[in-house]
C-alpha cells in the first residue's frame, strides 16, 4: 500500500510552486489564473460579479491587471522589478511612467524598518495611488541626487471579481463551509496554505462513502469577495449552515489556534475545540476578534454565522506576516498537511454527533443478551470498552450529543463509532 | 451518660462477625440469612421474585444454592475448600463432581497474578460454568501431573431472588432513599460495610423525634436486584423521591468520597457536598460515571433520579478490592461509624433545608425588640452570630434555600438550627 | 489652567476641618449643624421625622443632645472630658450628675486593652443608659480609692431625626442613588470620609453639561435614617432606580474595595467592577454581606435594589475603625480625591452605557466611506483603534451594551466615547 500522505504532501507541494509565482489581487486574471489551476483538485465553479455592483454597502471596484512594474535608478539600474518579485509593486497601483527626484519618489516607496530585509505587502484597493515596496536595505542605499525613472505597465478598468465555489451534496440540507480567500501575490502561509488545504480537504471529503451534511467550499478574494458572496447567497446560507470555518494560515509550523466564532459554543466550535483538545497537541483556543479575516462577515450582526477558524499561528502574530519573508521557505508541508488531517477530523466529529436515545431506558440493557458483554470470569477484561459503551448509553437520553457524552469522559468522539454501530445493530439505539 | 458511639461501633462489630461467613449471592439462601440477621436492626419486609419473572431488559435467573466445593490433588491434599473461604468457588457455579487432569483444570481456575497471595471474587450469574479461585501462590505451588479431582455440590434451580426494605414514614410522601447492596461472599468493605452503614443509619433516623421526609431503605442484589425492584416500584419512587444514596464502600481508612448523582446539582448532591465540605475534612467530589454500583440503575436515562453515592475509598481503586484481602483486617469500624454518621448529617441538613421566607423583608427588623440584639454597649459582642442571624433573614427571600444561606458564608447549615427556631419563636419567619 | 484637583483637595480638607469637631449622633443639633455646613456644598433639603414615627419594624427614638460631659477624678483631676473629644461620652447617654466609687463608675467605663491608647466609639441609641470611653492606658492609671464625679449634661426628648436629600435631574427618571451616612461623631474615614466624597462628587455631577440619569443624594443617619427614608420613598425609589451605591471609608490610603450588590451582576456593579478593572490599580471586589452599612437595608429582601458600596479599607478591616484614632492622621486627601474621582468614571460610564445598534448589520460597512478608516497604505497605521470600532460595531448587536463591549476586548468603555460620537455622526448607529 502507498503512503497516501506522502503523496498529498507532494502533490501539495507541486500545486504550492505552481501557484507561487501569480500576482494575485481582489479582482484581475491573477486571481482567475489561481482559480483555473485550483480547479485541477476541486471542480470550483466561477462566479464574476461586475465592477460597480452593490454588495451591501460596498460596492465592487475597477478590476485591476497589471503587465510589468520596475525602477531605474539614476546609474541606470533596474530594481523593485515586478517580474522578480510581484510585492514590490503596491497592489492596486495606478499605471505610471515618469521621471522623479528622490524626494518625489520617497512618497510612493513602503518599507519595513524593523525588518531591514524584508518586502512588505501594501495594497490601496480603494484610493488611487501607486507605489512600490522595497526592503528597508535597499532603499537606504539608493542615492539621493539625480533623476529615477517609474513604471507601472497596469490597468484599472471596468470588469468584475471572481469567485469560485464548490458544493458537495449530503443527505441532508445543513451545511457545512469552508471558506478560505484568494488575493494576496506570492505569500505563502496567508495565504496560499489557506486554499491549499481547502482543496485538499475537498479531495478527502468527496472519497467519503457517505455524507451526512452538504459541505460547501468557497475560494473567494478576502472581504470583498465574501461580502459578494453574502450579498447574492447570505440569507439562504444563514438559513442551512451547521458549521463554518475560515481557512488560513495553515502551513507555518507552530501549534494550531482554534479562533472561536461569535456565537462561541455552536457545534462547530466545540467540535474543533473537542479534536484539538482530545489531539494531545498543544493549542490555543482564543475567541473572535474583529482583528481577523472573513470571519468578521459571517460574524457580523445580521449574519452571526457559527463561523470560526483553524489556524496555525495566526495572522499578525508572526513576524513575517505581510512580507516577502512569509515565502515558502517559512512554511512546512508536513505541517500543511496535518492541518487538512485536522479539519477532516473535524468533519468526521460532526458526521457522528448526534443526539443519540437509548430505546431501553429504564435501567440498564443486559448488554450479554446482546454478545456486547465481555464475559466476567475474566478478571482482567477490557472494562474501559465496557465502560465507553455503558457510559454513551447511560448519556444517550436526548439531553446530550455525542461530543457531550464524549467530553465527559474526556475521550475523543471518534472512539464512539464502533459502539454506535454495534448498538445500532442490537436495537439499542 | 454512656458513650452511644461505642455502643454502635461494638455492635457494628458483632452483626459483621455474624454475616461474615455467609455465602451469599444474588439468590439463594446466604442471601436469605444475610437478610434475617439484619431484620434484628432493621424491620425489612422481604419480597421473593420468581426465576424467570421480566424484569425491564432481564430476567431473574435460576436461584443459586451450594453446601460445598473443594479439589483433591494429585497427592490427596485438599485445596480450594469452600468452607474454609468461601471465596474458592467461582459463584454461582454449576455441580461438578469429575477428575481431570492440571490442564484442563487451569481452564476452571481463576487467579491473580499482581497480587499473588490474594484469592479473586468471580462471578458466572448469566452464563452457566463453574470454575475455583485461589492465590497464584497456592496455584503455582501445584504439580502439573497426575489427576485432580474437583466437587462442588452446588444447585442451580426455579427459585427467587429476596430482596428487603423498610419504610420509616415521615410528615411528607417526598422521599429519601438509602440503597445498599448485599450479594457477595465474605468481603469486607465491598460489600458488608454497605448493608451494615444502612441498617445502623436507619437506628439513628427512627430515633428522632420528628420527621419531614419518608425514608426508604432497601437491601437488595446489586443490579439485577435493584432492577427487580424498579421494575416494579420504580415509576412511583421516580415521582416522591428527594434525594438518594448508595451505601457502599463505606468501611475504610481512606477519605470520604462522593460520586454526584447524574443529575450533578440535585438537593440530595448539594447536601452531601455541603456537610463534607463544611466538615472540614479532606474529601474528593466525583461525577457520575457507570464505573459504579445501583446508581447505574437509579440514574438510568428513563428514570434519572437524583440518587448519587457517599463512600470512603470507592470500588475499584484499592487493590484489595474484590478479593479475599478485603477482610476485616481491611477495614476500621471507627471509619464506618464516622460514615454513618455523616450519612445522618447529610439527613439532619436534609430535614433543616427549606426555603424560609423574611416576614419583615423591608429594611432589617429591629432584632431587639425581639431579644435577638446582643447589647452594643460590649465592644467585644459576638459579631459573628449577629451576622448569622441577619444574613439568615437577608436572603430568606424566597430565592434560596438555606444550603444556598450558609454556603454564600461557607457556614454549616446546622448552624443555622438555633436560629430558625428563635425567629419562627419571634414570629420573624 | 489652574489645577482643579488641588483645588479639590484643598476644599475637602477646609470643610473636613470645620466638620470635625461637631458631635453627630442618629438625632440632634449636632447632625443638623453638618447638614447645613454640607448644604453649602449640596443643596441638600431636610426633613425632619418625628420622635415615635413607626418605620417599618422600627420607631424613631427620642432625640439626644448634649452641652458637655466630664469625670472629676478622686485628686480633683477633669477626664473623659467631652470638649477635648466627644468620643468620651457614650453616644445617646442619659444626663447623669453624681458621686460613685470606682467599682460603681467601672460599669460604666469602655475601653479597648487592645489598642490601650484609643478611646472607642461606642453608642447606646436603643437602651436607655450613660456611659463613658477612656484609652485603656488612661483607664488602668486611675486610682481605685476615693469618690469620682460624673456628669453628663444631656437631654433625651420628643424631637426628630434629620436627614438631608438633594436631586439632579436628567434626560430620564431613571435614578444613580448615592446614599452615605451622617451620625458619627468626630472620627475621620468612618465617617466624615463618606458625606464629604458624596458633597463633591455631586459637584461633579451638576457641572456635567448632559445627563441621562437622574442623580439622588442621601445624607442620612446610619440604618434608622436610611429606614426611614426608606419608609416613605422606598417603593418610588425601587421603581427608578438603576443602580445605586453607599458611600463610606472613603479616605484612607489602601487600595478599592467593591461591595457587590445582593443582585450581583447589576449594571451598577458591573459599572463599578468595570471601572476598577480598567483602571489598573490593585482592587478587591467582596460579595453582599449583612457585616456592613445601609446597604443592608437598601438589599433587604422586599426592595432588593442594586446598592453596592465602592470603599477604600471597609468597616472593621482597620485597626483604627470605630476608635480615636481613625482621625485626620489616618486618612488622605489625596485618597479622598481619587475616591471621588473613580467614583465619577463610575458615572461616566453608566451615562455612556447602552445597548447599541450597527444600523449596516450585514457584512461590515465600508469604513473609508465614512472617513473611518485609515490610509492603509501605511503598514504602521492605527490597528488598535481601527480595530476597537470595527469590534464595537460588530458587537453592536442588541445583544451586548457597552460594558459587555469593552469588557470583551478588556478596554475602558471610556475609550469608546469618540467612536459612539463617530459612528452616530457617520448614520452607523
Amino acid at each position: 500500500m502507498k503512503d497516501i500522505r506522502t503523496e498529498m504532501k507532494k502533490d501539495l507541494e507541486q500545486y504550492f510552486d505552481r501557484l507561487w509565482p501569480i500576482c494575485r489581487s481582489i479582482t484581475g486574471n491573477g486571481l482567475r489564473q489561481s482559480l483555473e489551476i485550483l480547479q485541477e483538485i476541486i471542480p470550483l465553479e466561477i462566479t464574476e460579479v461586475p465592477t460597480g455592483t452593490k454588495v451591501f454597502d460596498w460596492s465592487i471596484p475597477k478590476e485591476w491587471n497589471i503587465r510589468d512594474a520596475y525602477i531605474i535608478t539614476p546609474s541606470g539600474n533596474k530594481i523593485a522589478d515586478f517580474s522578480v518579485n510581484n510585492l514590490h509593486v503596491l497592489n492596486y497601483s495606478t499605471p505610471i511612467d515618469m521621471e522623479l527626484d528622490y524626494d518625489a519618489l520617497a512618497e510612493h516607496i513602503h518599507t519595513v524598518p524593523e525588518i531591514p530585509d524584508a518586502i512588505p505587502y501594501i495594497t490601496s484597493y480603494y484610493k488611487e495611488n501607486w507605489g512600490f515596496c522595497l526592503s528597508h536595505n535597499e532603499w537606504t542605499s539608493l542615492p539621493k541626487e539625480g533623476k529615477y525613472k517609474v513604471k507601472i505597465d497596469s490597468e484599472l478598468r471596468h470588469g468584475s471579481l471572481s469567485y469560485g465555489e464548490c458544493v458537495l451534496k449530503g443527505d441532508t440540507e445543513k451545511e457545512i463551509l469552508f471558506s478560505t480567500y484568494l488575493c494576496h501575490p506570492s505569500m505563502a502561509n496567508n495565504e496560499l496554505s489557506g486554499p491549499l488545504a481547502a482543496a485538499f480537504l475537498y479531495r478527502k471529503i468527496a472519497a467519503m462513502p457517505k455524507r451526512k451534511f452538504t459541505y460547501r467550499f468557497l475560494f473567494a478574494p478576502e472581504t470583498i469577495g465574501v461580502i459578494a458572496f453574502l450579498a447574492e447567497h447570505g440569507v439562504k446560507l444563514k438559513s442551512h449552515i451547521h458549521a463554518g470555518y475560515v481557512l488560513t494560515c495553515c502551513g507555518d509550523s507552530g501549534n494550531f489556534t482554534y479562533k472561536r466564532s461569535k456565537k462561541r459554543t455552536s457545534v462547530g466550535d466545540r467540535a474543533a475545540e473537542h479534536v484539538l483538545r482530545t489531539s494531545g497537541g498543544e493549542h490555543k483556543v482564543i475567541e473572535f476578534a474583529v482583528g481577523g479575516s472573513d470571519e468578521r462577515q459571517y460574524c457580523s450582526p445580521g449574519f452571526n454565522m457559527p463561523v470560526g477558524s483553524l489556524m496555525r499561528t495566526p495572522y499578525q502574530r508572526y513576524r513575517e506576516y505581510h512580507t516577502s519573508l512569509d515565502n515558502k521557505n517559512f512554511i512546512s508541508f508536513d505541517a500543511l498537511e496535518e492541518t487538512v488531517n485536522t479539519y477532516f477530523d473535524i468533519v468526521k466529529v460532526l458526521e457522528l454527533n448526534e443526539v443519540y436515545i437509548n430505546k431501553i431506558p429504564y435501567c440498564e440493557p443486559q448488554l450479554g443478551k446482546y454478545g456486547l458483554y465481555p464475559s466476567s470470569v475474566n478478571p482482567v477484561f477490557d472494562r474501559e470498552s465496557t465502560h465507553r459503551l455503558l457510559h454513551f448509553l447511560s448519556f444517550a437520553d436526548g439531553e446530550h450529543d455525542l461530543l457531550d457524552i464524549a467530553d465527559l469522559r474526556k475521550d475523543s468522539a471518534l472512539l464512539y463509532e464502533k459502539i454506535i454501530t454495534d448498538t445500532r445493530t442490537a436495537g439499542l439505539i
